[in-house]
């Protein structure tokens, strides 16, 4: 293996909610034995800790922060709610950049109380994209557009599948502005495959050396969960350990592979089966799974 | 207003689950005494009644029948499995054309157990087509295919969105393979009004006189619930009344009617908070409803 083709394994990030029984020590210390070399982290749990110390805990584990969850809602029409979710995704990069990470996801937001407007709501995501990239800019954090499935179309983000979210993250350079790929929001759709090579395109403003490796990639980061059924009530616990549903794990990281993009890998699994078992067991199997469903 | 343009209200039929504590007798007298002029009904209560008196039940109470849900669940790998459905859908077209309706929806089916080959569902959909047109022909009943929302897209329904629905649809003349255009399972998808237009296209088979008024028109049926939340376990049956969520329902009549559309405006909603109040109460609010945000 040479030193720029890093293994898939070396690629695997453990999003901090698929062990959020875990602290932060928990999470720094079971990764680093697992051998695990990048985590995903979330803004509340840093904050509790300290962002200054969960920067310093995670770089003294060894460990690389893959992504920073989250950004976004950037969908109120009161100017007040407005401000303020603007002032809140500065705060949120300049944490990221505290942690050093280059990415910070965005969930876009859902429609405002009342309003039926989806056509609306988008443009207000890319007005807010443009008040915030040069801000990013500053910090060398990339925003991360991440499209969410059809069923948090309303109460949680418009933006619903790639094609849209690159349709917003196209109005700017692709080295501020990118896209998340992640699996359970996208499987579904039978143009996935054609937008994440779109999402791949060169001509952007990024270096070959960003995150993705490809030169323009808008591929900001690659976030895997399966399907299962049934989905629970309110639909936001029920992802799937990798392997255990619908989801084609492999066809993904081929086509996000054949895009152009090489780097972390980040298992993101919301579901309280995981939450209640030993955190070191989780992880041992998510690794076993990764390598044979991903790998 | 002209005998060929009824009126709005005239179009406005009752699909039976959306009152489901009722029996085929009093959906008959229901409608009939709210003035309702279609229903929409389902295979087992008509079933359980015995199809040639729902048949009679219904034209003696002055009532058509704009479509009977569900034939489908076309997906399965297994030889005698697939034999099955298909011997079930012949019995579903027989039992339509008894009861008048020349419109039987579709539920495509979701992936196989164990399976992850979208791909394959949505060609073995195809097959399913080819071998029932014939065979709906004879009967002058049109195969009308839903696109179900992309979270049914596992276990119900590989069909996810109305491109995908047209690009199988299109396989077949015009009158014998259409499409159902719900805003429930639609409502999120950007790109539904360019695929309703595309919908709408003429040069397909079926005359202008046929359901939908347009010649070639795909649009088989024309179904609205609204989109509210949070869904509850399984997401089966957390359809909105009318005005209560997220839909701009009045849009969707628009661009159906702009396709060509003029046929039945059928009101679906799955929930048990309407199932648990008085069936001419729900009825009159959903008229009201259907007047206040759809007309």
């Amino acid at each position: 293996m040479s030193p720029g083709t890093p293994s898939l394994l070396d690629r695997l990030s453990l999003n901090q909610q698929t062990v959020r029984q875990w602290s932060l020590p928990e999470l720094a210390d079971g990764c680093a034995r697992a051998g695990v070399r990048g985590v995903g982290l979330w803004r509340a749990p840093v904050q509790q800790y300290g962002v200054a110390a969960a920067a310093r805990l995670v770089r003294d584990a060894g460990l690389r922060v893959t992504s920073l969850c989250r950004g976004g809602f950037f969908t109120a029409v009161d100017p007040m709610e407005r401000a303020a979710a603007l002032d809140d995704n500065r705060a949120a990069l300049d944490e990221a950049a505290a942690l050093g990470t280059d990415t910070l996801v965005l969930v876009s937001g859902g429609l405002p109380p009342g309003s039926r407007d989806l056509r609306g709501a988008r443009e207000r995501i890319a007005d807010a994209l443009a008040e915030l990239a040069p801000y990013a800019a500053e910090r060398d954090v990339r925003l991360a557009l991440e499209p969410l499935h059809p069923m948090y179309a309303a109460d949680r983000c418009v933006v619903s599948t790639l094609a849209q979210a690159l349709d917003l993250a196209e109005r700017f350079p692709a080295g501020r502005v990118g896209v998340v790929v992640d699996t359970y929001h996208l499987w579904w759709d039978d143009t996935v495959g054609a937008q994440i090579g779109r999402a791949g395109g060169s001509g952007g403003a990024r270096g070959t050396d960003g995150p993705g490796g490809a030169a323009g990639s808008r591929i900001a980061a690659f976030q895997l969960a399966d399907w299962v059924t049934p989905l629970p009530e309110g639909v936001l616990l029920g992802r799937g350990q990798l392997g255990d549903g619908s989801v084609d794990l492999r066809w993904f990281r081929e086509r996000v592979e054949a895009a152009g993009y090489r780097g972390p890998v980040e298992v993101e699994i919301f579901n309280p089966a995981l939450w209640a078992r030993d955190g070191t067991e989780v992880l041992a199997e998510t690794v076993r799974r990764f390598l044979a469903h991903v790998g």
